[in-house]
C-alpha cells in the first residue's frame, strides 16, 4: 500500500509508527510547503509543494499521486481536510481512498460554532457554546452563563488563542479584537479523548482508545493516561450516527458529573494518536484492510489502562542547501 | 563510565545520544520528582527523588552516586547548577566529575543582571541591560535606550516571560507586576547559539558547534542551522576566560553588523545540542576521556555548515500505576 500523507509537518512520529506497521513493499510519500518539515526526511520521497490556498496545490497532488500509485490521501493539518473532502470524487475516481470526512461533515468540524449547532440539534452533549458577545452578555445577564467564560476562535487549530475571560470589560475587548471567537461555559473538569477509526467500508467506528490528559502545551496533549469506559465508548459511537467520517479522527471530550461532553473533533490523525499506537492500537492496519476493500469488524476495549504516554523533543539532522530553504 | 542526569525531565534524546556513544559497560542513571518524566525511562536505572529544594534532597542523590557508583553528574535544569555547584567539593571526593561551573559562575549565569554587569566589567560585547525601570526611563529620556525594549525575567528559565515592549506605560506595569523584570536594548538581528565543551582538566574550552536559530519555541530553539565562523570561534573562547566553567554549555549570542554579542548562558547541556551531536560533535566522548583523567585537545570546525536541525514530538509509552504518580 502507497500511502500519501499531505502537509506532513513535524508529524514524523506517524511516518514511523506507519513504517513500523505496514507490510513490505508499501511505499510512504510526504508533502510540505517547507523543507524545514521534520517529517518529509522519514517518508520514502517526498515532495516540497505549493501552499494549499495557492493555484495549482490540487494539480500538483494529483501528479504526484499518479506518479507514486498512490492508494490512499490523507492530511495532518486542518485547513486542507476540506480541500480533501470536496475533491473526494476526483481522488476515488483514480482508485485512491481519501481519508478525510465527506464535505458536509468537514465543514462542520472547522467551523466550532456550527459543531456546537449541530450538536444541540442531534441531542448530543456538549458545552454551551454562544456565536458573539451580545448573545453571551445576555446569558450572563439571564443567569444561564456563569463568567469566568471559555473563549476561543471559531476556526482555530490546537489551543492558539483558547482561554479564559474572567470579566465583561477583557470579553469585549476580545471579541472586538477578534469577532470571529466564540464563548463557551467554562468546563471545570477532566479533559479526556478518543482516537476513533470509522471504517472506510462500512462507515461505521471499528476502533477507539481513551485517553485522560495529564498535560496540555501548545498544540494538544504531552501527556496522557490511558482509561476504559463502556459509557465513553457508547458515547462516542451514538455521537458518530450523525455524522460522515472517513477514517482516523480525534474527538475531545469533557467528563463532568458522570456524564462524557463533546467539545470538538479533529478529523484526522491526533497529534497523541501516537499514544494509542504504542499501546496496542493500530490504525495503520485497519486503513491496509480498507484499502484493499476489506471491511474491520468493530473491536473496542483492545487495550490496558494506565498506560501513559509522555512526549519529548525528538530531533531529525538534514543537510539543506540555502537555495532549498 | 556511569553517569547521573539528576532532573532528567523531557530530555530522553540527549540520555540515547549517551547511549550511542557510551563504551560498553557504561550506565546511565536518572533521576526526577515526577513519574511522568519521559526521560527517565531511556536511563539503565531511574529513582524519583524529593523536590530540590526540600530537605534531604542532596543526601539522597548522594547515596544514588554511592550505590550506583557515578562517576560523572549533571543536572538538566537551571535550578540545580547552582546546587551542584556549592557542593562541588563532596561529590569530588567520592570521585565524582561534577559537570557544572564553579559556583561564583554558576551564580552569574543565574542572574542575567549580575551577568551583564560581569561582561561589561570584562569588556565583551553584549545587549545594553537595565536593572530597573527607572534607570530604563531615565536611559530612554537621555538616548541612550529606544523604544521598543526587550524585558525578561532576571532568573528565568527557557525563554518564559521575555517579550517586547512596544511603550513606557507597558513597561512601568510590567515592572510592578514583576520588579525582578531586567530591561535590554531590542537586539533586532539574528539569534545564534554556540555548544561550547570546556574541559574539565584543562579547563579550556575544545570544543564549538555554532549554530543560527531558524524557528524558536517556548523553551527553545526548535529549528537551526550549523554555521562556521572562525570570528565567532574566537569571540566565545575569549569571553570563557572570564567564566569558570566545567563541561558542556550553551551560549546564546546575537549577531549584528558584523558584531558577536554575547546574551546569555546556560552552563549546562542545551535543549539543542542534539544538533550538535547529530552533526558529529560529540560532546560524550569528550566527558569520558575526562572522567578517564584525559585532557581533550582544542578541535574547532569538525563539522559541516548547512547542516539543518528540526524537532518533532516524539513519545514513550509506560505503563505507570495511579499510586506512582
Amino acid at each position: 500500500m502507497n500511502i500519501l500523507f499531505c502537509s506532513a509537518g513535524r508529524r514524523a512520529e506517524l511516518l514511523k509508527d506507519f513504517r513500523n506497521s505496514l507490510p513490505c513493499g508499501s511505499r510512504i510519500i510526504a508533502t510540505d510547503m517547507s523543507p524545514y518539515a521534520p517529517a518529509l526526511y522519514f517518508a520514502d520521497s517526498h515532495y516540497l509543494v505549493p501552499s494549499i490556498r495557492e493555484e495549482g496545490y490540487l494539480e500538483r497532488i494529483v501528479a504526484i499521486c499518479r506518479q507514486e500509485r498512490v492508494d490512499a490521501i490523507t492530511t495532518l493539518i486542518d485547513p486542507e481536510i476540506e480541500v480533501l473532502a470536496q475533491n473526494r470524487k476526483m481522488f476515488e475516481d483514480l482508485g485512491i481512498t481519501v481519508l478525510a470526512p465527506y464535505a458536509e461533515t468537514a465543514a462542520l468540524c472547522f467551523d466550532k460554532f456550527q459543531l456546537f449547532r449541530h450538536l444541540r440539534a442531534c441531542g448530543i452533549a456538549t458545552a454551551d457554546t454562544y456565536g458573539s458577545y451580545e448573545d453571551a452578555v445576555e446569558a450572563i445577564r439571564n443567569g444561564t452563563l456563569e463568567l469566568p467564560v471559555f473563549v476561543k476562535p471559531r476556526t482555530g487549530s490546537g489551543s492558539v488563542g483558547a482561554r479564559r475571560v474572567y470579566d465583561l470589560d477583557t470579553l469585549r475587548q476580545a471579541c472586538e479584537e477578534d469577532p470571529s471567537l466564540i464563548i463557551q461555559e467554562l468546563m471545570d473538569c477532566v479533559d479526556m479523548d478518543a482516537d476513533v477509526y470509522i471504517d472506510t467500508i462500512t462507515h461505521e467506528p471499528v476502533s477507539m482508545f481513551t485517553k485522560r490528559k495529564l498535560e496540555t502545551k501548545i498544540g494538544g496533549a504531552s501527556k496522557t493516561v490511558s482509561f476504559k469506559d463502556p459509557a465513553a465508548v457508547e458515547f462516542v459511537r451514538n455521537a458518530m450516527k450523525h455524522f460522515s467520517f472517513n477514517g482516523p479522527i480525534d474527538v475531545d471530550l469533557f467528563y463532568k458529573n458522570g456524564q462524557y461532553y463533546l467539545s470538538e473533533i479533529n478529523p484526522r490523525f491526533g497529534g497523541a494518536y501516537l499514544h494509542a499506537y504504542g499501546a496496542g492500537v493500530d490504525f495503520v492496519k485497519l486503513i491496509e484492510k480498507n484499502v484493499r476493500g476489506i471491511a474491520n469488524e468493530p473491536c473496542f476495549g483492545n487495550y490496558e489502562e494506565n498506560v501513559v504516554m509522555m512526549m519529548y523533543d525528538s530531533v531529525v539532522i538534514q543537510k539543506i542547501a540555502p537555495s532549498e530553504g
